[in-house]
Formats: C-alpha cells, structure tokens, sequence
C-alpha cells in the first residue's frame, strides 16, 4: 500500500528555535501516523541568513574588483546556504528522537539543479532519484529550501525568499497536488491585520490576485513561488505552524468572482521621482530607463503626462534601497537635458486595491478615488492593470486611506 | 613557472572573528606575493561548532532509540560540518576582496572521501581532480576542515580536532614537505606556560615526543595529524598566527638526542579506580577491561599489584567524563565478586615527563622519583612507556610536581 505524499513547507519564523522546531516535529509525527509520507522544505532558523549575510559584508570589499564579482557571489552562496542545512538536520534529529525515521538533504543531495548563476539561480529541475530513494525508507524526507547545485557542484541559492519556491517545485515534480505552506500568520487576509480594522481571513484566493498581493507587501508567499504554483496547477495551502485550523487556498479561481476587490495593501518603502520638463520627443522615456535598468534598478510605478510647451513629465517610483542610484541618475539626466528639473518625494506609500474581479465590474477605479477623494487624501500617482488599482500618497496617510478603500469593497463584511 | 604550494591550517581562534578572518587573508596575500599558491585548511570560528553541538543537543533524545543512532549521526554531521563552510567562505570572500583569487571547497568538493561512518570517520583517499582545476586558475584554495563526504555522497566528519587531520592529509596528497600549522600559540613549549615558570619554546620536536605531549593534554596539536605526518613523513610547523615569528617544526629526529626529556604535561581531566581484593586467577584483567571497552570508555593508565593472601589490586584512570560509568561498571564487579571492594580517587592529576631521549639514558625514572619524593609529593600510580614516565598524584599538587620535574630536567635551560 503506498502512502500518500505531502509536502510542508516551513518558514523561518516556524523553525525559529529549537521549541518551534520540536513543535514541528510532533506535527510531522501526526501527519505520519495519518499514513502519510512527507517532503518538507525548511528554510534558515530565523534571524540565521541575515547573521550570515551581515559576517559576509564585513568580508567583502564595497569597491570590490570587477573580476572577483561571480567568485564573490559563489562564495556568499556556499555560505547563506548553510543556513537551512542547520535546521534542516535539527529537524531530522527531532524526528529520530521521536522514533520516526527521517534524513534530511541539501539542495545538492536532493537533486535540485540550477543555472550557473549564483545568488538568483533558476531552479532548472530536480533529479528526484535519491529522495525517492530516501521516501521509500523513510517517512519523512527534509529538504533545505532556497538552494540548489549547478553543473559544477557548486552551492547556488535561488534567491530570498526562495523556499517557497523550492517547495513548490518539489511538489511539481512529485506530482503532489497541493503544498502546504505553513508560516507564522494563519492565511492571507484582505488587508494587514496590524493596521486595518475588520480584515476578514480569505479561505480562497487566486493565483493572479495572490500574485499582486504578494509583490505588494503582504509579505505571505514569495511572488515567484505563486508564479510557478500557478505555471504547474499546484494549490498551496498557507496555513499557520502554531494551529490546526485551515489557512487561506490559493488556486486556480474559474468560476465568476463574486468580490470586485479580494485586498488592500499597502507598500510604504518606495520613493518617488518626477523628471519635469522633458523634451517631447521620441527616445525620451528610453533614455530615462535605459539608465535606470543599466543600473540594476527595478522601476515599480511609471507614468507620463504633458506638461504645456509641448513638453512631459516622467514620475516613477523605486525601491527605497535604490533612492540614492536613482536620484543620481534623474539629475544627471537633468543636466543632460535643458530645462529639466527633478522632484523627488521620499514620504510616499503606494495603496493598492487588488481582485481578479474588477475585471468584469466598471466602477471600482470611480469607488476607489471617491473614498479617499471623501476624505482629503491627494493622490500623486496612479497605476492601474487589469486587477489591480495603486495610488502613491503621502505616507502619513497610508493607514487612513487602506482602512477607507477595505470598508469602501465591504472587505470587513466577508 | 611552476610555484611553489603551501599548505597552512588555520585553527578555530585563529579564524574566530571576522578581524582574525582579515588578518589571515593579509597573511596569505604576502604568501601570494611571494610566489607561492596555497591551498588553505580552516576551522569553524571560535566556539560555533560548540553552539551546534549545544544545538543537536536539544533536538536529539537522550534515550534515542538504538535503531535511529546512526540516522541521527548522519545529520549531526550534516550539521557541524556547516561550521567550517562558514569560515572557509567568509575567508575567501576577504581574500577577494584584496584582489586575490581565491575559491572555498567543502570536503566533498575538495575530494575528501571517507568511510561510510559518522562523527569518527577516517579519511581514504583524496580525488585531487577539483583541487588542481582550482590551483590552476586561483592563488589560493581554501579547504573546510575536519569534514569529508562518503560514498554515498553524505557528509562526515572526521572527529573534533580533526582539522589538523585534514591539512596533513592534503599536503601528503599534494607531496607538499612541509604543512603550516598556524594558532593561538607560537610553538610547542617544554611545559604549560601558564602554570610553569621558565618553560622554552622548542625550535624542534620528534614526532614520539609530541604525539606524547599531544596525548597528554598539550593541546597545541590533534595526536592523530602527528602520526599522520609521522606517517607520510610530512613536517609540521606549529606557529602562531598573529605573528610571523618561526614555531616549532615537528619532525624526524634521527641524529642522537641530546635532551633526555623534552617536556613536562599535567592532565587533570582524569579520575582513578583501584578494584581491591580481586581473585589472582587468570581472565580477571579481562573481565574488567572488557566490560569497560563494551562501554566505549578509554582507559588510561593500568596497574596491577599483587596484594597478600593471593588477591590482586587492578588500578586504573579514565577521562572525567567517564566517571559515573566506570563507577558503574566496578561497582556490578564489586558485586559479582566477593570480597572486591572499590576505591574510587577523582581528585587526581596525571604528571607527565616526555622525551625520546631517555630510551638511551639510565636514570630518568630515579629523578622524577627523587624530585617528588623530597618536595613529599606520594604517588598513586606509575605508569611508563619508553619515551613517558607518568605519575598519579593529588590533583592540588600537580602544577608544584610539574615545576620540580621541568626544574630537574633543566628544560628551563634550553
């Protein structure tokens, strides 16, 4: 009789100590005596990588030189990647010490192949021969999450926040269907509990609007990890490591959505910048772009409008990391160019109403500006896509405004 | 042209923050400015692998069933291996950043193959492939100590202090003469300088002379890199890594040696059981010994004496740790056999005087005898071999017993 397959996914909150680590362990030996045999994904104890990541700065040179870049980077990679191989092997001897028999594998062990890159390597597939090898002499297989090992054996890690991703991936090539990601909230919600009133916990979400709540700072599930959920039809189950009770579903939603608006969310650490005064001419916005992109900056909100004298504005937002490149950037753009000037606004938040189901529903972008028009709140910057509608405004105001537009969607109602 | 290959091992203090990690890299730097390529062998900095043996401590269950011991070795090596794969990254990436090309391999990288066994494992062969790939594009090639993998592709180690080990190996590998030893000490000393007052550094030491101040509670070198090298007749450098003056060289000695002793050693960390009234009939020693051996407990120094009435005293000393189990162990004898009585010394010192030279020298034993006796020092125990002559003494005596023999050896004179 062949036992079902699960894979957990635990977060570095839920592995925190060696408490919460026992805490999973009993929960993993429940799951085994329910006849199952488990894949779990750890990622590092909790403060672990960013201890890491700090000893690795006080080795590395700013100015480092150029050719040392790609060495430097495998380097870092070999060691952040010893994060989760410590709670990994923690776990397995939790198991062991309760007579359940587990082993746990590095990324390299578990067959997890990537790109050559480090640092952000794609996970190119996973050679499942010794973890099936492993599932069929124990009950549960502990995989460490964010990591892989290229063509060279190299230890390559797949990016922050990588485990979800790890997870789900394994769960693909298991042909697992849903994967349980367990983590220190209890579900998604419409909104962040800790400054809005009345949130409501979502037992389903989709793809798409998990997507954008993701990248928008409901800092639940790893975009990428959605992203790939999505690409490979696996639901994932978020769900809390310190209860029994059901999390949120993400899944494929093919059924007409009843709510317009299934969140709201607020991102508060991006700064914006407006380029006044820009020639109106072809070649312009690619100018300015170009130069951010060369300089690894990812823009976030874009846009342009004109200005009288046949000439434009450009005002986009970054992350706040990049503030400094960015502004450096904008003014040499602006000595470049005649009659340029540049404003930058570090006190803004970006407010966001997300739902698959504004597609189909006219009327919600009006709903939105209404509410927070109601209330005095200026907006500086408005971005739209099919499912989602942002608003930059002035920081101080972010709180006030998410609460407006929660009640403004009845979110408090579901 | 073809340059020259150093190998250094650099222990846990000497790597234990990330200044010493800096200091190191300066060291290799001018190493590599001088011509050579090196390949470098790191401990775990400072007391980390303490705190993931403290960590395994509170996953593993003290009564871990007998069927899952070997399971969960193989994630507690999984585990402290990690240790060194900090280090020897974070040293890299230092090296890196003065511009000099370096790359950091774990023992399974390096080719370091192993037996199948966890935690005590002994180091087979080394596949070079990997090393000579790397020194052939980079100056300096830095190897995790103390670690391997087996064939099965899981990670071992080779017992603690086992980073000596590893270093020794690679240079008999690579047929490299000699193997730098760097530390928090600058050389082997004829006594402990912090209890012994004028002790010399030796400029140099035979291999029998150190693998008995090594046993004997120096802890300057791991015993089993000694007769490794001794082994391969690969000659070790003990020196300090926060200078550059020169150490001590461990070699062959094969002219006549003109010191009958090289050095006096204290180890307190030993307790001694004397089993009184035990039958004189043959297969006795056996039955005690054997019973300690099933219980992995080491034993130390043996005496046996004949008492009146043809019974025997059986003498013996074991590590501290072992204490409550070789208690254990005499008292089920005591028991099994009448008229046995136990008695059990655990304030007691071991006092060691060390050198090849007395094999041809008459009268080495006298003088330890002599010394102790006029300062009224008693004896519990004697044990010699043909380069040591040790004593059991109150432990509250040992270092004034150590002084009087380094006096009477003259070895403040050197």
């Amino acid at each position: 009789m062949s036992r079902t397959i699960l894979v957990h996914k635990y977060g570095g909150t839920s592995v925190g100590s060696t408490e919460r680590l026992h805490a999973v362990a009993d929960r993993l030996v429940r799951c085994v005596a329910d006849g199952h045999r488990l894949v779990v994904v750890v990622s590092a104890m909790g403060s672990t990588t960013d201890q890491l990541v700090e000893l690795a700065q006080c080795m590395r040179a700013p100015d480092l030189p150029v050719d040392f870049q790609l060495a430097s980077d495998r380097e870092y990679d070999q060691l952040v990647a010893t994060g989760e191989i410590v709670s990994a092997s923690l776990l397995a001897m939790a198991l062991q010490s309760r007579g359940c028999s587990a082993v746990s594998l590095t990324g390299g062990q578990a067959g997890i192949k990537t790109e050559m890159i480090y640092s952000r390597a794609k996970i190119l597939g996973v050679d499942l021969t010794r973890i099936h090898q492993e599932l069929a002499s124990h009950s549960v297989v502990i995989v460490t999450g964010f990591q892989g090992v290229n063509d060279r054996n190299d230890v390559t890690t797949i990016g922050r926040g990588g485990s979800d991703t790890s997870a789900v991936v394994l769960a693909a090539a298991l042909n697992v269907e849903t994967c349980d990601i367990y983590t220190d909230v209890d579900g998604v919600y419409t909104s962040d509990p800790r400054s809005i009133q009345g949130v409501s916990k979502l037992s389903t979400i989709s793809y798409d609007d998990m997507l954008e709540l993701a990248s928008l700072g409901a800092r639940v599930l790893h975009p990428r990890a959605v992203e790939c959920a999505k690409l490979n039809g696996i639901m994932l189950h978020v769900r809390s490591s310190f209860s029994d009770e059901a999390g949120t579903i993400v899944k494929e939603v093919d059924m007409e959505v009843q709510q317009p608006v299934t969140g709201v969310t607020v991102n508060d650490d991006e700064v914006l910048f407006a380029l006044r005064g820009l020639p109106d001419v072809p070649g312009v916005a690619a100018q300015v772009f170009g130069a951010l992109a060369d300089a690894s900056i990812s823009v976030d909100m874009i846009v342009q409008s004109t200005q009288d004298k046949g000439t434009n504005t450009i005002t986009f937002t970054v992350a706040q990391s990049d503030t400094q490149a960015a502004k450096h950037i904008s003014a040499s753009i602006s000595e470049s160019l005649e009659g340029v000037s540049v404003v930058e606004h570090t006190q803004i938040a970006k407010v966001s109403a997300v739902g698959v189901g504004m597609i189909s529903r006219p009327g919600v972008a009006a709903t939105v500006f209404d509410a927070l028009g109601k209330a005095g709140i200026n907006i500086h910057l408005i971005s739209t896509s099919e499912i989602k509608i942002s608003c930059a405004i002035d920081r101080s105001q972010a709180d006030t405004a998410a609460q407006l537009l929660h009640d403004a969607f009845g979110l408090d109602q579901l």
